[in-house]
């Protein structure tokens, strides 16, 4: 078995979980499970025999909180993104940097799983599919009708825990979510891949040849500095910004799937925060100082300021920063369009 | 008609309000409806024609409160005393301060009273029972079948809207209550006395007579300065405390009510403050920065920090000090039992 390649991607950052998550301190680098940021634990999980040192590709605005967050040494490389274009081009800078032999595990930096060995169980299995000229992506198992995740519905089955996707689904309504969870042939989308970084630019370059010879310029043009790759600006700024499952994965022939249940979460806001914490026999959890009475499914947040809670149920409260955040968990999906969320 | 001697009692405090009620600023000298305080509105109230400027008692820990709070000769005198020993000798030494024949107004100075005519009115009909030599109290018409109450049973009509008091019932279980309601012969008990001066000490002769005989050696040892009257405090702090129900209405024979339905509370709780809010069409009410999204019946005070609120039905938020709160409005009672409240 060959050596596997992380690429994690920092970017992003989101409102949903506004007060927490803002501008200046996004989501992947904040502790909102345990003591490890989203982006430490995304380290951790790669520090196995069989991975290389990770690379990173992210803004410059980050870059200052990836040093802090990071052991000296512990990184092959923090590649720089002049700006911000989505995936594609992002994961196209990370494979045009390796052999083209290199098998790539691209990772989001601000994904919660809680079951690490089935985790790297699937990235092995998928490792041996992108070798042979996959392009991989792990599907999770649904436990439920969500419809904030993409699906992928699985085709054939290429043994070692692989099928061949049959089609890419966007988020569906509830109704047909449902119907996908009944059937039990539908992963959701993790964002998650696999591939050798050859046959990743091969497929950029047959579905947007465009992206390809930018991200090529991008490269040639670029220059290293203490352990930072700066790819060429004026190139890599006249990209048309597009995710990797758009540009790539929904084109390509040879796209595999490998189904995988390891208590992931992509901790896209208040109620899934609250769910994957540690929770006392009333399904409660606080972090920092709270006092909760009679209550039930109640979480609580404060950066400071005791939170004395009586009396209430699945309820979800938030004191960060100068802020007061308080929600019906039902309702999580609602705080990016809380004026305190929009004004950032 | 004679003019009535306004006897304010500051005293009081409590952890039902916690955190905004503190020891070091209690519930009376707080702007919790409206932006006047609770005792700037109970002196706001006693403003008016046929009342002589009022009379203050209150600690010595609460003099700085009462001296902000009032403007400069608006008081005819505030009586310190020298330890808390509840109602009856408080009203004692107001008493022993007046003529025998003027008739007292004694108030609490915490409560809210939103029809302010029909409570002169009551007070007028009250003093002129007073001036016949009966005890009288204002009794609330009951909205509900509360439990935090004591209960005052009518009896012989007296003319003017007074009756005779058949019997005090202390705080009642709920059923009790709720037949009490139903009757229709019971009021609350408010708190509010009127009679004359002398009246009052005979009684408390009668049936308090070592309490009596301390106020008087309390008055007559006691020392006037800069508008302050300051009883001898060795005599008063031998008095076992009381309350002016126990030592004196319960026991006294010419002890009259007049029923009275002016939009009172005893804002005992946040509950109670809540429902004394102005409310907009969704039953909601919010002092201070606050945003509220699809919520009913929430009540939200922050002293600084932006309150959010989501999906919430009938729930209260506090902000204050470097404590939130946050509770159910029917648990309303229990926020003295926390441990940010417990532990003043």
């Amino acid at each position: 078995m060959n050596i596997i390649y992380p690429i994690v991607l920092s970017g992003g950052g989101g409102t949903r979980l506004w007060p927490k998550s803002r501008p200046d301190r996004p989501k992947p680098f904040q502790n909102l499970i345990g003591e490890q940021t989203f982006f430490q634990s995304t380290l951790a999980r790669l520090d196995e025999a069989g991975f290389a040192s990770p690379r990173v590709v992210s803004g410059e605005a980050h870059t200052g909180l990836i040093s802090q967050q990071s052991n000296h040494g512990q990184l092959a490389e923090l590649i720089v993104e002049p700006a911000a274009k989505n995936t594609a081009p992002a994961i196209a800078l990370a494979a045009a940097r390796l052999d083209p032999d290199a098998v790539m595990l691209v990772c989001p930096s601000d994904h919660h799983i809680s079951d690490e060995p089935a985790f790297r169980n699937a990235v092995q299995a998928a490792a041996r599919l992108a070798e042979a000229g996959w392009l991989v992506t792990l599907g999770i198992d649904p436990t439920g009708p969500e419809t904030g995740f993409g699906y992928i519905e699985r085709g054939d089955d290429l043994g070692s825990g692989g099928f061949k996707v049959r089609r890419f689904v966007e988020k569906p309504d509830e109704k047909t979510a449902g119907s996908f969870v009944k059937r039990g042939t539908f992963s959701w989308n993790s964002g998650i891949f696999i591939f050798t970084a050859g046959q990743f630019l091969r497929e950029l370059e047959r579905h947007r040849p465009e992206m390809a010879q930018s991200i090529r310029e991008s490269v040639a043009g670029g220059q290293t500095e203490g352990g930072k790759f700066h790819p060429a600006s004026v190139p890599f700024e006249a990209i048309k910004g597009e995710s990797i499952d758009y540009a790539v994965m929904e084109n390509a022939e040879k796209v595999a799937v490998i189904p995988v249940s390891m208590g992931w979460s992509d901790i896209g806001n208040w109620q899934a925060l609250r769910d994957a914490q540690t929770k006392d026999n009333d399904g409660n959890a606080a972090l920092g100082r709270a006092e909760l009475v009679d209550c039930k499914d109640v979480f609580v947040m404060s950066d400071g300021a005791r939170v004395s809670v009586v009396g209430l149920e699945d309820v979800i409260i938030v004191v960060d920063g100068g802020e007061v955040l308080v929600i019906a968990a039902k309702d999580a999906q609602k705080v990016g369009q809380l004026k305190g969320a929009k004004d950032l």
